[in-house]
């Protein structure tokens, strides 16, 4: 059977199951009492919405229970084909049906589904013969939450039941379990609890506070980046995060960017309006305008750790995936035609480099995100110059053989991109990484250079992020690794206690040495139980503890237990310290 | 003779030498194209307030050749007192005299002085009493602006001629020759020569853009500042930019500092109102509140490279010292008030090991900036608690044998300050780094913690900077070193460069080795004349050239030229490298 026609199948089950959960609701919580609005099925099983009264998880069992027995009874789906008038008639006591059925098409029969005798729905179809076909599924109900009736806040909230339904047992269970991974790894409860970020709302949605151990993660992974780009040729520059209005008319962003803008001040009022900067593009580009520039001059990489705002709805933040500021590595690359081949790759091999040795690489995919022709007031240039660098950057694209998707109408307003996508535990996508290609905006702020032959030109501007935004990053991190982050990336990366007071001094002294030796340590002399510390510590998701008592003392070496499970005695503290610099050195390549 | 006296006997031949100025101007351009306003001594000498003709700079020594004129007449002032009445016709075709004349008080009579016969000015005196004791004093016109009659754009705009006037030919000539090296040493426009920032008209004043030169040098002393506080015990903490108006009506900043906020959006109109933060106070605060802390948990320090912005006046912006956007080492120290004297002493040791590293400590004073009890409505807090904090510090400052002076007024509106100050090269003075003990703001936030007898308790909050603004910083420091900053700071340590093209691919080897080593070096291998490349390099400061031709390259040695004119040659590429670590080691002790 082919993958669709087996989707197919699974559709049609699911939603026969949904037929089966309102009949079951109508049973127990009286035929009169549930009005049916729609049912369909969805990715992981299927939903309901019903005008009824509100329902306990203690009921979940009451109407899955139902379910079965209407299943075991073997009942019947039949398909019945009526005009609108007996429809009306036959769902007069269905609100919501009658508002579906006053909207159907005129030339058409209005199809509904019996189940069994006593039950009818206004369905479409297709189902399956008996709800003997439903016995091997599986199903549990999610939860229940409120839903508008057509999505729309005018109209009455309802009550939408989430029943995850599988072609059997071991299906919903893997896929129960999979959901309750992914809740423990959610980086917005893991990286709370584990005391990487916080928010506080009278600071406002989409501004998370790191804390210390968040921001120290984010500190090593920005001088990580920035010293690899100047490793590989980068100038840094420091450019300001926030610019009268007249800066972004120049660059395109006040006519096709500004609702995503904060902006201060009114036009029509105020003698000079700000934005915060959405982007460091055309701040960069004042590093190049400085001084005249030549063709000896290029490729011109700048890099620099930048500060971005997005004036995001409330709604759609979302922990420190969806921020209204955040951090990124930006840089533009300022090339001739010539360069324009080697400086993509270049660009490609960091963004590699650094998902590599993050960890990341494996979980990304590559989408070439192209212009939609049919939107044509989305951008600016005309339609030969989109092909053409589209053309150019599908054959660099092919030529690095990379398995990239494409995707319409998700270009920049100034040029094509390969988007380096990631989901996060609940499945959602979004770019972690960019490269573009920019042939529009240099001309814009008149970015010439001298050509070879004396001649004035403009060069390409490749727009990219060696890792973008360290919040989003650290966030893909903290569910990758269900918080236990590779040890070079770790704020605390030792623990060091002691379990009598009598070996106090000895760990201060271990302390001092492994923080001598460069290694984060931190101290817990605290007079509790050594069970309660290590508990702590394992909770705290903590690389290695080292602890020590009388016998170590005496003999001058060190325990420890490793988040792995490891736990070794007898060790000398030199060795252990060549150990975790080796580890460090290994994952940074 | 007493300082004073002599500061007096200095200004009253000053205001003297106005009146010479006064009479020489009208006898140059004819009495009555000249209408007299007001002549002040000033610090370096006085101006005069003329409303006349615009002035060109050739007709300077007309006029200071008609002051010498008068003085070898030697003419006499003369004092004379007139009512009202007469002074009002003495001075009628002076319209700025007439309307002072009309503004003094009537119970005096009113004075004036004649030099010579034929010129009066309506003076309060004293003047010496003939040109002769001016014969020795050595002046000479500065410039000439505009200036409105008592500083109000309302009024007519009138030609202010300032003259710089000392006792003798060489103090003149010594303040002009410090005013010349002022000039090339103002990082207004040696920072732009020497590419460490530039400004943008479109961006916006008081938004400087750091060019690679300055960009690196900020990186290098935000890693040692952030660094150094790691090893104090210091958390890094990362919060936002900005925030909903709400955390700043808590912290008092909405009632006390709103003027020089931006604000983004109107209470009246909008749901949300965020303003970009001035200050990292109450963001920093967060983290302490994050979760219950106990005594023991005190001292907290929390550090963080923060960014603020100020909603400056356009007019106020200059170069890197009087920004709208500006990066700081901003610090809070939640501490008990056990430990208060302990922990401000150690703010000050760690201000104090900035500043001397930077070579900064010999230029600053210490200001202690206290309330104004006049003022009341600009503080929260009441006298007694003003004046019990206010003795702790001093008697701190005491304790710890600061050079300090008194300042009222000059508190933040929640405590008193130490505040470091430094002037720039035109002798305006600034913070550059600040040290506040806060003992209202913890109450507002509700920032407990448990003490050691289970009650909960506030702590102090000391505000402090490690090194202040590090824009402005960088401004203090390209004034103090005219550019040629320390070795550790130098965006470009050394500069390789090669005679000839036979010598190219040693230079580059050269290079390659000596950023393997972690200097920063950058190659010239241009064709160009090798007198052209080093012309180049000592404009633009680099420390060290390394210059190779076929000699360098059979021996396998260098020639270096140092920014300190030295020159040596035969030199071994590891021993220099060595030497160079040492330098850079030994700065930063």
């Amino acid at each position: 059977m082919e993958d669709k026609e087996k989707l197919e199948k699974i559709q049609m089950c699911r939603h026969s199951l949904s037929h089966v959960l309102a009949k079951a609701v109508k049973n127990v919580f009286g035929k009169e009492n549930v009005k049916l609005a729609i049912g369909p099925a969805i990715d992981n099983g299927f939903y309901y919405d019903f005008d009824m009264q509100s329902v306990s998880p203690e009921q979940y069992e009451l109407i899955e229970k139902e379910m079965k027995n209407i299943i075991n009874k073997n009942e019947q789906f039949k398909r019945v084909e009526l005009s609108r008038e007996e429809a009306l008639k036959l769902f007069e006591n269905e609100p919501y049906k009658i508002e579906l059925i006053n909207e159907l098409p005129d030339e058409e029969p209005i199809s509904c589904y019996y189940l069994g005798e006593d039950f009818v729905d206004l369905c479409r179809g297709p189902h399956v013969e008996c709800t003997a076909k439903l016995q091997s599924y599986a199903y549990k109900i999610g939860r229940i939450s409120g839903a508008y009736w057509r999505g729309s806040e005018k109209n009455k909230m309802l009550q939408r039941v989430y029943v995850y339904a599988f072609a059997d047992k071991k299906q919903l269970n893997d896929y129960i379990n999979q959901l309750e991974e992914a809740k423990k790894r959610d980086h917005n409860k893991l990286g709370r609890e584990l005391e990487y970020f916080t928010t506080v709302d009278y600071i406002g949605q989409g501004l998370p506070v790191m804390l210390p151990k968040g921001a120290k993660t984010i500190q090593i992974m920005q001088r990580f980046v920035e010293d690899e780009e100047e490793r590989r040729g980068y100038l840094l520059t420091k450019t300001p995060f926030m610019s009268k209005n007249d800066l972004f008319k120049i660059s395109g962003h006040w006519d096709h960017y500004k609702d995503s803008m904060f902006v201060l001040g009114d036009e029509e009022k105020d003698k000079e309006v700000f934005c915060l900067r959405p982007m460091t593009c055309p701040f960069q580009y004042q590093v190049y305008l400085n001084k005249p520039r030549s063709y000896k001059d290029l490729p011109m990489r700048l890099g620099e750790t930048s500060t971005l705002f997005r004036n995001e709805a409330s709604g759609e933040c979302h922990g420190l995936i969806r921020v209204r500021q955040f951090t990124i590595s930006e840089g533009h690359l300022m090339v001739r035609p010539d360069q324009l081949e080697d400086e993509f790759k270049g660009c490609l091999d960091l963004a590699t480099y650094m998902l590599k040795t993050l960890g990341l690489y494996e979980d990304v995919s590559f989408r070439f995100s192209k212009w939609d022709e049919n939107n044509k007031e989305k951008y600016i240039g005309s339609k030969e110059e989109w092909e053409k660098v589209q053309g150019e950057m599908r054959r660099i694209l092919n030529d690095l053989n990379i398995d990239y998707f494409e995707a319409d109408g998700e270009a920049a307003f100034y040029g094509p991109k390969l988007d380096i996508q990631i989901k996060n535990v609940h499945g959602k996508e979004d770019t972690i990484i960019t490269i573009q290609i920019d042939f529009q905006i240099a001309e814009r702020f008149g970015m010439y250079y001298i050509g070879e032959d004396g001649q004035k030109k403009l060069p390409y501007i490749i727009h990219r992020t060696s890792l973008g935004c360290y919040e989003r990053t650290l966030a893909y991190l903290i569910e990758k690794y269900a918080g236990a982050l590779p040890l070079w990336l770790c704020a605390e990366q030792v623990k060091v206690m002691n379990i009598s007071e009598n070996s106090e001094e000895y760990a201060r002294e271990i302390n001092n040495i492994l923080q001598a030796n460069g290694l984060r340590s931190v101290l817990d002399v605290r007079n509790e139980k050594i069970g309660y510390k290590i508990r702590e510590a394992v909770g705290q998701k903590i690389p290695y503890m080292i602890i020590v008592g009388d016998g170590e003392k005496e003999n001058n070496t060190i325990s420890i237990r490793g988040r792995g499970n490891e736990n070794s005695s007898g060790l000398k503290l030199e060795d252990f310290i060549a150990r975790l610099k080796e580890e460090i050195k290994t994952f940074k390549r």
